[in-house]
């Protein structure tokens, strides 16, 4: 039985050792990198702007000429020779070093009429104002968002070098289970949902996952199911994961590789189990779905945003609670609450075989192991569900 | 010149009416559905479980036969004919209504020693006890996330029915425009990124961008790029929207439909414009980056998010500021500023064309336009910059 039960504290420092992060790179089209991390420091090969640009419509003039300059004493200067007229964004020419405004000037016939003194330099943006040759304009680990490829791309960048993504082997394991939507029910059976649930969450947090078809309780086929997993980057079992006859899952852990972790103090989710096979994380998750949620939520999504060099900050708002939540003194137990008029209300279900209340949770509270629990009124952080 | 300018508010109000949410729908298979928002509400056909359904290993009993029992008083149970065993998930048969846990038996032989008395519907989950058939499970509006997912799937449901994502039309314009990465660049030439950092935040917003190629400052090819474009359900043009003779955009939105707004007050994006054509909204941005990237935040994204059914919250965190903020008082300004160490430095820079002011970024402050900036040591919320 579940004897001397690690905390999540140490199941994750034990997890962490297991998730260092990827160091496999790959090219990329800009078009395709938001949201991915880059894998070495981008230094510029060019300048932004690469001419000296105008910032205003006008004329380009010598800042000499319009010395001392006024509304009441303008200058006179030729225009195409030493007022040029130019728009927005165009290239200052060689041997001129301002631009006065257009507000500033009328047009005499030949001449401009320049009613403002510029400085050198005045609505003039100079070679390298943005970016200079050698600039280190993003670092290694940065998460690429839209203006940064819009820099890259203004600098002609077309590729760039990134982390890959995680790959995450599913292996949803149990004799009750039918593969989802294939046919209708018998007694005793379940669509495969915890798969499901695993493979779109490792999508959403920066990984690729691969779900495999439903492996029945019959350690020799979770054995081959893992032999072919071993090419990712971390291999979930789901499912036959507590101490009864038939959950095979830490047994096969244990047998071809390490068997780290065998229950955790957290609720739901204490069958959660976790060992390594040839250096490959291997994190058995329970199969009541509301265990699985928090199992994956609590440790995988850690694990895995560590590996994917994402953070692993959850959105949370912070709400007064409006109902009391229990908690087992001495486990980290996971709340599903509603967010009701900005209160949390925690949702009341029986147990962790209720799928239901995930969904029609907006968030979920995490007590922590020295708590029995929130009363009523408390302030908590909410995690939004992804 | 841009007179009596509407306010950010003024304008979000204009677009609000021109962005209705939409109602074209679309059938999704379930795997694809993530971050999709639910055209109507969800009913189920089916009970979860559709069995009662044992909630421990141990033997199904009749309650009755275990009345009064405990450890001191044990009763003896004919194993296959009063007691049958039974693992977790799979169906408790007709005539049995409680399950004793593996631990609270002992098995003598043929017969099982039950040394628990069990209540009627003891560890069992009575057909229907996560979902009856008839129950709303998801709500029209609802944005579906994992576990929404997974419960749909459990009840055997294939596919979903959702709103389809809103179209949006891109046009970048101007002369200096060179289409990314395709040749190297001459003076006054620039390549083309508003419209790539547009068309990857219509995507992360939830939209499906069509970005159209470089169009000249030619006002009847901006007619036709924009005539090519009404089937979208937004139509962004980038660049020509000041007040420049060569300023052609919100001219051609006015000569073939409706300029509502030309000029808005928020810094930077003054030239902000927009308009309507066959009622679809046409926003006009700024060419500058910094310009469009705070038109795009300030304006496109609520509208957009709006249409898509999607909230418009950005993710944002409090921070200590660290220096001022100057602001134009009567503008609503946008400040990029850079968490460090907890503390949010504003990123000084001298314009809106300074691309990698943003890059530099973590986030946002805006400035109300009531204010005339933000002193040192203030809070102010960080808008994370997606």
């Amino acid at each position: 039985m579940f004897q001397r039960l690690p905390s999540i504290t140490e199941a994750l420092q034990a997890l962490t050792a297991l998730c260092p992060p990827i160091q496999r790179i790959e090219s990329l089209p800009l078009v395709d990198s938001p949201g991915r991390v880059l894998s070495s420091d981008i230094t510029s090969q060019a300048n932004l702007p690469d001419f000296n640009r105008a910032a205003m419509d006008g004329y380009a003039v010598r800042s000499q000429d319009t010395r001392g300059v006024s509304t009441q004493a303008p200058v006179y200067l030729d225009q195409g020779e030493s007022a040029l007229p130019i728009r927005t964004g165009l290239e200052v020419p060689e041997g001129f070093d301002a631009v006065v405004m257009l507000e500033d000037t009328v047009v005499r016939g030949r001449e401009v009429e320049v009613m403002a003194e510029v400085h050198k330099g005045r609505n003039v943006s100079p070679v390298g104002e943005d970016v200079k040759v050698g600039d280190v304009i993003l670092k290694e680990g940065h998460r690429l968002r839209p203006p940064d490829i819009a820099l890259l791309a203004a600098l002609g960048i077309k590729e760039v070098q990134v982390y890959v993504k995680p790959k995450v082997a599913i292996i949803p394991t149990g004799g009750e289970l039918v593969p989802r939507g294939s046919r209708p029910l018998k007694p005793s059976e379940v669509y495969e949902t915890n798969g499901l649930m695993t493979e779109l969450y490792a999508r959403i947090w920066g990984c690729e996952p691969r779900l495999l078809g439903v492996v029945p309780d019959d350690p020799d086929k979770i054995v081959e199911a893992v032999k072919s997993s071993l090419d990712a980057d971390m291999v979930v079992i789901i499912g036959g994961t507590s101490v009864g006859e038939k959950d095979y899952a830490p047994r096969v852990v244990g047998s071809m590789g390490k068997l780290l972790i065998h229950g955790i103090r957290m609720a739901p989710g204490k069958p959660t189990t976790m060992g390594s096979i040839r250096d490959k994380p291997v994190i058995c998750l329970p199969g009541y779905p509301v265990a699985t949620f928090t199992a994956l939520y609590l440790l995988v999504r850690p694990g895995l945003k560590r590996m994917a060099h994402l953070p692993e900050a959850i959105t949370s708002v912070r709400a007064n609670l409006a109902r009391k939540i229990p908690s087992r003194p001495g486990y980290v137990s996971l709340s599903r609450v509603a967010l009701v008029r900005e209160e949390a209300m925690p949702i009341m279900t029986s147990g962790s075989g209720i799928l239901s209340s995930i969904a029609r949770a907006d968030g979920f509270v995490i007590v922590p192991e020295g708590l029995e629990g929130f009363e009523p009124g408390e302030i908590v952080d909410v995690m939004m569900i992804e």
